[in-house]
């Protein structure tokens, strides 16, 4: 474990998000947070007299400005170490909001000694001094990012412990299965029934199921966290724009009959099942005369390349194009959905002229404007299982760490199947390393560089 | 004095700005806040139970979702009528920042009864309540809405109750000058000594000052709380954008020497003297052959027509044109500022070519960047008194109202100078109205119609 030097300062920033509003929180934490207080605040109790846990009510002054005019009326929330969201001495000080009230209130509590805190850095203390771990400090950045219902009672729900519990979990079994295959290392080969290693095995693959049903977890847990970006494509005029206005119920792209209208890809926002999904539509995929449309098809073309899920449509009245056929031939059916559009206007597509394995709407867009269909075929196609309770999911950090125990486990597993060979020690060291692994997950193990990495994605005040 | 309907209902709000950060706040106030809060808060003491003015830690949750899942982590603020924002039962949920997190909370506190706040109606009930005056209401979104550090402290000095008491005293002594003019008119004519009448005169005329003093503090508060518009003009290519630029030390404008690039009018904000200053760069003002350009040329007419300040340049190389000789002719010097452009390429223009009332700076923008001498100018153009301390100062509303009271505190002086025609009664009427006024201003007599034109200028959650 690498030791952080606990800074010993007294840092603070404004908690609130900038803008007009009733109320904004200047947060101050460290050892002087109270003697700042002091000086900066006039009550009728001083801060640093008052009992822990209470509110004062007062007038914020600046004292390195001249006169003794108040800054702002203010109520004082006092928290004494360690019970406080850093487990240190805590004020927080609550002030009008908007654009110069709360500067004004942090430029006070600068001039008496505090520093500005950098991003994240109240959760920093907060782990660092053992109130949470790490991954209650990632769910605090998912809980602010969430962009969704789901994303933030799973977020919350990581916030209380609950991935903590399984990673600890499987951190103990782990524990005791090393301790146990250490222990048959004080056994002559011979000696250890057979038995003994086909028991330390199973636990192994107990294990290793753990951890893979963690893994699972990463595909939902990016969606939710990162949302999915999905893409709507095929060739030009055929109901690409009408679709993205569909779904996002309202006019947003300009729709007319002339091919090639759409001349970038235009980004949009939806929910879909809880999930942040970023709509692009691309320009008409087609050879183009003119040089700024050449551009949107080679950007469309990159957009489909990194799609979570492209959505390919075909004009059912107008046929297949031999463009349409090499594309659908080429589609990865887990991240492609087809919707065979203006079927109003008569079919010259049958149902084999695509591919058995991929997912297809028939539609009439412009006839039709229910694309629940559609949308619930997206559902399928991203994965989404709805109606299923908030539960632990892993984010891009912890499928990196656990994919790599898992390799691990299987080196664990193959070295106990052949003891003769030093099989138990060399058992004992991958298990070692997955148990490492874990610590890193919860912030038992961890670098400055892997708090930078964390920390750097949270807002100033948190 | 209009009584108003209290609704005894509980209202609700998020109080902080919208957006990703660390901390939101959920504002509840009402009869049953603290009901409400024992219904989505667990904590180890019920918030009905604990002290108040002190805090609790808690969970929100939703009792209208399925589940026993927590919305949030909360710390829960608790105060108890009368000693709140709103006098009261305020219960104040301060949990994680964000786009989803906050209005979870809203969404538990909505289902268990609470009803979405009015904008400003935090501060309506405070002030109908009794706690703060319409003048302390008014500087809360002053408050907010400060868009400089003097904007912000003269509100702060307003919510503290200096313009408060201005008006106070003033309302005492044209009471008690109202009561002693009574009292003349229980003397026969000639009884009443000529000394009396001239003491009252004397004391009508002191308050009038007084009103006078209030009245002329109106055009610093439009600047601070409505800030300045700041209209460029000129013929093209006399260097308008450049001062634009120089103005706001970057480049906004397309600088380039072909005449009318600027087709549109571009408005800039900067802070200059503590003033926010909406800075407006023209069209060209030319006869122009393009119908868009003539279309900026009729916004630009506009916006100088509605200035507090115009600039208006003129290029020293190119001499004065019949259009500039006849422009500067027509300006208003309390609001013209002329600059003398382009001055290292020689002048061709006299000193005595431009009215000496005008205040004239000269220039070289090109080639010397700084524009302090034309700051300066402006500021004194604009009125800024500079270094004073900040005071009370009225606003729009006030002065229509105080711009009243003038008129009939001359035409209660008028009638006392003619005591034979019941002019002691006549003044008494006329001295009846300005109290009603200043009492107006204070809130001591208010009608909904105003309420409601006061509170909606505040955003929700205050």
């Amino acid at each position: 474990m690498v030791m952080s030097m606990l800074a010993p300062d007294t840092i603070a920033a404004i908690s609130t998000a900038p803008g007009e509003a009733g109320i904004a929180v200047i947060r101050l934490s460290g050892p002087d947070a109270f003697a700042i207080a002091d000086r900066v605040v006039a009550s009728k109790t001083k801060p640093s007299d008052a009992p822990p846990r209470t509110m004062l009510y007062g007038h914020v002054k600046n004292p390195l400005e001249p006169g003794d005019a108040a800054v702002d009326e203010v109520i004082l929330l006092l928290f004494r170490a360690p019970h406080s969201y850093t487990c240190e001495d805590v004020v927080e000080i609550q002030g009008h909001g908007g654009r110069v009230a709360a500067h004004r209130i942090l430029r006070a509590v600068l001039a008496c000694g505090a520093r500005s805190a950098e991003p994240g850095e109240f959760t920093r203390r907060a782990f660092l001094n053992g109130r949470i771990d790490l991954l209650q400090a990632e769910a605090v950045a998912d809980l602010i990012g969430a962009q969704s219902e789901r994303a933030a009672a799973v977020a919350i729900d990581q916030l209380g412990g609950s991935l903590s519990s399984s990673i600890q979990a499987l951190y103990d079994c782990l524990i005791n299965l090393s301790a146990d295959i250490e222990a048959t290392m004080d056994f002559v080969d011979d000696e250890l029934p057979p038995t003994t290693i086909g028991g330390l095995i199973a636990r192994l693959q107990t294990a290793r199921g753990q951890v893979t049903s963690l893994v699972q977890t990463w595909h939902e847990g990016h969606l939710l966290r990162e949302g999915a970006r999905v893409v709507i494509a095929g060739e030009p005029n055929v109901g690409k724009s009408t679709l993205m206005n569909r779904l996002l119920e309202r006019d947003r792209s300009i729709v007319t009959d002339i091919p090639g209208t759409t001349r970038d890809t235009i980004e949009e926002q939806l929910i879909l099942a809880e999930i942040p999904i970023r709509l692009i539509d691309t320009a008409g995929l087609r050879d183009a005369d003119c040089r700024v449309e050449r551009e949107g098809i080679r950007r469309a073309e990159d957009a489909i390349r990194t799609a979570d899920v492209f959505i390919y449509m075909v004009d059912a009245a107008g046929g297949l194009t031999t463009e349409d056929a090499a594309r659908l031939a080429a589609a990865d059916p887990s991240r492609c959905l087809v919707i065979v559009n203006k079927c109003d206007l008569g079919t010259r597509i049958s149902e084999s002229a695509i591919d058995g394995g991929l997912k297809v709407v028939r539609a009439s867009l412009l006839r039709d404007p229910d694309v629940t269909a559609i949308k619930t075929a997206l559902i399928g196609v991203l994965g989404v299982r709805e109606g299923v309770p908030p539960h632990a999911v892993i984010s891009e950090r912890h499928f990196a760490v656990l994919t790599g125990a898992l390799a691990e486990l299987d080196q664990a597993e193959g070295a106990l199947c052949d003891p003769g060979n030093d099989g138990a020690l060399l058992a004992a060291e991958h298990l070692r390393a997955v148990l490492e692994s874990l610590g890193e997950i919860t912030g038992r193990e961890y670098s400055t560089e892997l708090l930078d990495a964390i920390f750097s994605r949270f807002c100033i005040g948190k």
